[in-house]
Formats: structure tokens, sequence, C-alpha cells
């Protein structure tokens, strides 16, 4: 089975070790895949690496010649044409790549399916737990109502340290040393990686042209001791999550920081894990947790997906779930669902929170509770759409006060 | 694609009233699968049934020519020869029976794959959450260390209770009266049901011969609110686990009550959710979380099943991971693993703790913490393997003590 990597930075060199070791080899030489690196495409072949010789090479054109391809680049090019040329010669694609796969799956998807061959990408998402390959193939647990999660392991790092006093640039400093975040950590904090997931997601739930770029994001850039503080007197935490209520007419998105209530399983998570809730049609909510990243818990689902590919087991995959009715879901989903939210107001002059109370009542956004804390005044309202939080929103900045509001979950 | 029931119970009912709802038809229809509930097998066709109508049959010989068989009938006979016909004549069979497929699973795969067939049983364990198809398709993943799990919410529900300040008979009452118990729950209790599926869960991870009554079991009939309350002041709750750690020397399993740390992810749940708890050849922790039984969660699962069978996903399995390898690991899970304990040590004349732990510590279990508590005292030791606590234990009871070991997660 002769394997052509696309790329050899970390993960690539995790793959190739992992797949060395003797209990690994077992696996392989039992489900009767005997593994050859053959190639592996690079940029740059003087760059030191510390993982196992593999033929490097700065040419892509073998990669169509080989049994299975397995594409570690990241980003869209040219990852997507390399992966296209190896799906029309059909030959089986593994792939770790958010990106790729957020941004041009359905596309590859279908070429997939055309050609008859494997396009397997189980690290896209919670790269070490294996449960994308069970959505795909079993659309009653696909088609959630809800996807709840936390998917950015440097995000929840981050989120965990500044909870426990360092300072947002601090925390991202310390997350560079230990090897969480990249030099550029923009995706993670912007929310842009985490978007990639949801739309993944998605898009096994039957919202096949759900867009990463579509759904309402909230930088980390709000975070800092004062607002988990104040989460903590209001009976909760801030963990940067993915949201995505798929029941219309509450439906809507969220990627960013959120309020999550202290008995919220969310709520005892820390460090870099991920972790996946999906709310199901029969009201079920099912859990995965585990580790989101790190080369090796990426390369030992790569190597299973290797052999999925190789044994035919990877199948075509297709979304499935509700065809026609999930138009109008994806639609929604520009727009933040339906919840109660935790605001922030801040104001130069500080404010009686018994008058901003008033406020919200006014403009139909009550506060459950509200307290004066670290000079502004933080409420947990009522749950309300959108549009009428926009509103009251609007109404504290026309008066000169700054204001963040993020979603509770429940 | 006529779809013949074996079984029209509770779970049963479920299925087809599940399948006929609108957006679980749309789900059907888009994987271009067609059910027609042609027949249920039934014992009494008069017991009164509030599911949807279906033609019931107490003639077992129309499953041969059915295009799936979905075996809803629990316990080992005559499920396994029912079964055994199907898969004989080719056709796809679905089950949730956790007794078939943990004491014939490994013939009726066997057959299964012989016929190149479907044998699909994502419902035998953590009913609600498909993760079982991912291990029978990757062995690396499936290769675990250790497995740790809440595999019976009935016991689950119970220790909470009794946690709570119910009794153990109260709370099991309580069970039954909301439907998570059964009239005669000794299965739950007993540990019977909760050893079937660690099988299950052994088998997928290699150790083909694990066999659900070699583990060690202690029955939930050793729980009381003391226990747990001493538990809770030696830094943990008590929780009916289920352990099977695969690292020889160090191997090991359990089925019962075990002490686990406030800190540990398991302390945290309640009511009758279930989850399983993965270490991976790696090193990473992989958890699975959501309902463990319940009619609803139970069928959604078997409609997925029904549709992986009957597309063709469902394909053989076969139990992988390390074949040579792990049968001294099988052996080895007829004793508890090596692990701290906790001691509950009562003896008739109340005993000075500190007299217990310079005994514990002459006989190589040193209490890392010890207490008197509700007329006992209660040490956690720290680890040792069974030989040494069992020896442990001998001495206790020569001197007329009663002792409870339960082995303590980390």
């Amino acid at each position: 089975m002769n394997v052509a990597l696309l790329g050899y930075g970390r993960i690539g060199q995790a793959v190739v070790a992992l797949a060395a070791r003797p209990d690994v080899r077992a696996c392989l030489r039992r489900a009767r895949v005997d593994v050859r690196w053959v190639s592996a495409l690079v940029r740059d072949l003087d760059r030191p690496r510390t993982g196992p010789p593999v033929p490097l090479t700065t040419i892509a054109s073998g990669t169509v010649d080989a049994d299975v391809v397995v594409e570690l680049l990241g980003g869209a090019e040219p990852a997507r044409s390399l992966v296209q040329a190896a799906l029309r010669a059909r030959v089986p694609v593994v792939t770790a790549n958010k990106t790729l796969v957020a941004r041009h799956g359905a596309e590859l998807r279908a070429l997939a399916a055309r050609q008859r061959t494997a396009f397997v990408y189980e690290a896209a998402v919670l790269a070490g737990v294996p449960f994308l390959g069970s959505l795909a193939r079993r659309p009653v647990i696909a088609s959630a109502r809800r996807f709840t999660g936390i998917l950015n392991g440097t995000s929840h790092f981050v989120t965990t340290a500044v909870e426990r006093g360092a300072t947002l640039a601090g925390a991202l400093d310390r997350a560079r040393t230990l090897g969480y975040a990249e030099p550029d950590s923009t995706a993670d904090t912007s929310g842009r990686d985490a978007a990639e997931k949801l739309a993944i997601l998605l898009h096994a739930g039957g919202c096949e042209h759900a867009a990463p770029d579509d759904f309402p994001r909230l930088p980390l850039d709000v975070l800092n001791h004062d607002l988990i503080s104040g989460a903590r007197r209001l009976g909760g935490t801030i963990k940067p999550v993915v949201v995505a209520d798929l029941d219309l007419p509450h439906a809507g998105a969220w990627v960013g920081p959120a309020f999550v209530p202290t008995d919220h399983p969310l709520a005892h998570l820390d460090g870099v894990t991920n972790v996946l809730q999906l709310t199901t049609i029969a009201g079920g909510v099912v859990t995965f947790t585990g580790p989101g990243a790190g080369p090796d818990a990426t390369a030992l689902t790569v190597i299973d997906d290797v052999i999925e590919a190789a044994t035919g087991r990877g199948g075509p995959r297709a979304s499935c779930g509700f065809s026609g009715a999930r138009t109008d879901v994806t639609r929604a989903l520009r727009t933040p669902p339906t919840a109660g939210w935790l605001l922030e107001i801040r104001h130069e002059r500080e404010r009686d929170p018994r008058a901003v109370a008033r406020q919200l009542s006014a403009i139909s956004v009550p506060p459950l509770q509200i307290c004066a804390h670290a000079g502004a005044v933080l409420a947990r309202t009522i749950p309300a759409p959108w549009k009428v939080v926009e509103h009251a929103l609007q109404a504290f900045r026309a008066q000169g006060s700054t204001v963040v509001a993020l979603p509770c979950l429940v």
C-alpha cells in the first residue's frame, strides 16, 4: 500500500512515527494494510525535520500513482487542486485539513462519490475523537436539532488562563510557548478555525450550504478577567463556543465567547479539551469529548482514516438529513440564535444597575440578574431574539456606553 | 425494504413510531431506504400495545424472507437461533441485545462475515451514542489501553439517589416507578448488564475471548448513604463503574461501585447518563457520553442501524487490535486491576483509625487518607495489586471485621 503524504510537518512526522510503533504495526497487519510511505511533498527540502526519514519531494505529480493520499498541507490551495487530482485518478484521500473540508467539502465529496473512491477527514473536527464518520453514515442522529461545542483548543486554553488571572496577551504567549498556538494565532482568536469546524458539522447535519464566513463571530478580544469574574457572580463562566440552533424559528449560530452556567457540562472542562454536544431529534444529548488537536492524537486518527480508506470502509460520504427543509435553517445561521444574553454595559460615568434594569425592561429584554461589577453593569437577560437584543445594544451605544453581548447556553 | 421485527415491546414500538415522524421519514427517503414493517414476532398476540399497528405473528419462519431483521427480544435464546437463521439466509441483522452480542457476538460476526452480510449492534452499549461502529472500523483507536465507564443507567440512578439520602431499596422502587428499572432489577444491581457491555467493548478492543462472567463483580448491595458520605470526606464519591485496564502488568477489570475523586470527569455526571472513557495507545482520553437506554434514544440508534445495514454500510465487523498479545491481557481481566483502594473496615468494637493505619502499613497497603466515619474506618490506600489487597482483606476478616474494598479511579 503506497501512501503519499502531502506535507511533512509536525502532524505528518507524528503519523509516520506512530505507524512505526509495534502496537500500531500489529493493527495495520491485522487490517491487512501494509503501509509504505513513498513520498512526502514539501516546500523546502532542507528544513530540519526530526521525524522518521521519508523520501521528500517538491514535485506534486506522484500523488496520482499512490494507493492512498494523505493531505496535511492545511489551507485551501494547493491542497484543493492536489486532492482533486488524486480523486480524479480514483486514489482515496485522507485529510485533516478543516479549511479544505469546510470550504470545498461539498465539491470534493461529490467528486469522490462520482469516482467511487474514499474522501475521509475524521481529524478535521475534534481531531482525536472519531464521530464524523458515524454522522456521515447515520442520517437520523446527524439531523441534529442543535450543535454546541468547544472546538478550538487554543481559545479554550487562553480562556482558562484568563479566568485564572492572566491577561489575554500573556495567555496567548504562554499558549505559543507550549506549542498550542501558532506564531500567528488569528485563526484561533478570530473564531475562523471554530467556524470552519462548525460548517463541517452542519454539512453533516444536512445544511449543505452553510459557509464558515456567514456565522456571527465575536473575536476573543472582548475577554478579560473582569468579564469572567463577573460571569462567576452571575453563576457561570465564559467559554469560547460554537452554537448552531437548528430549530426554526429560534434557529441561529454563534462562534465566540459565551456565558456557560456552572451546572452546564461545558463549564467543567478546561485546558485544551474539545467537546461537541449534539441534541438529537428525539431530544437526547450525545457528547463527544477529547483532544481537539496535537500531533499524536491527530496522527492516531489519520492512521485509522488510512485504514478505512485503504480497506474501502471509508466509502463516499454524502451529507444527509433534511434536504429541502434545511435551506431556511441555513439562512437563519447568519444571525445569532434566540437565547438569554449576558450584557456587559460600560459607561464613562458609572451607572446604577437599577436604572439599567429599567431601561432593559423597557426595551423588552428584562434582566433575570443584574449587578455592578468592576466598573461595569453586568446583566443576564431573559431569552430574546437577536433583533431585540441588537436594538437594545444600539440604544445603549447611542447613550455612549460600550456593550458586549454574549449568548447564555442552557 | 421489508423489515421484520423480532419482539414488539417498548423499544420496538418506539422504533416504528419514530420512523413514522416526518423528519425521520425525510432521512430515510434521502438515504433511499423505504421501510415497510412486514411483521413483528411476539409471544402473546393479545397483550395490549399502544404503539403503531404492525402485523403481529407468533411464528418465526418469516424472518429469512425479510430484507432486514431487527432483533429486540433480549436474552440469548431464541434470539441467537433466529439471528443465525437470518444471517445464514444472508439477511442483514440489527440488534440492540447486549446479552446476545456479549455472549455470542464472535460466532455471529464470523457468520455474518462468511455470508458477507451486516450484523450491526450500535445500541448494545451506550444505546443513544454511536461509537461501536467507529471502533469496529478503526483498529488503532479500538486498541485501547483502558476502558472506564458508567454503562448501566439504573445503577447510576440508584447510586445518585442513595447519595442524596435514599435507601437502596427505596431508590430501586423509585427507578421502577420511573420506568428506569425492570420489575426484576437483578441484571442491573448484580453488574451482569454492565459486564456484558464491557465484554462487547473488549471484543472491539481485540480481547476476543473476554467473557462477561469472568470479570470481578461487586453487586450494588454494598451501597449505603454512609459509604458515600464517607467517600465525600475523602474527596470523592461512589459511582457504579466498569474498568478494564489493558496494560500489563497492571491489567485487570472491575464491575461495580468504585471510588471516584471529585476532580474526575465521571464524578460530575448523575441520573441515568452513561459514559465511556477510552484511553488510546497515544495516551489521549476520548469520552462518549449520552443516554444509555430509554425507548426513544435506543429507537433512534436502531433506525440508523437499519439504514447502515440496508445500504451496505454496516459491513461485516471484525474485532481488531492486538491479536496475539491480548490473550494474556484477557486472562488478567479475571482479576481486579492494580489500583488505589477505598477500604471500609467495620468491627463490632469501634477501632482506632491509627491502629488500622498501622496494620495496613504492615501489610504493604499504607493508607493515603484514613478516618473514622459512621462507626467504621474508611481508608484510601496507595496503588496496590489485587493479591496484596486480597491478603489485607483476609487479615481484617480473620479479626472479625467486615471489609468492603472499592478501586479508586484516577
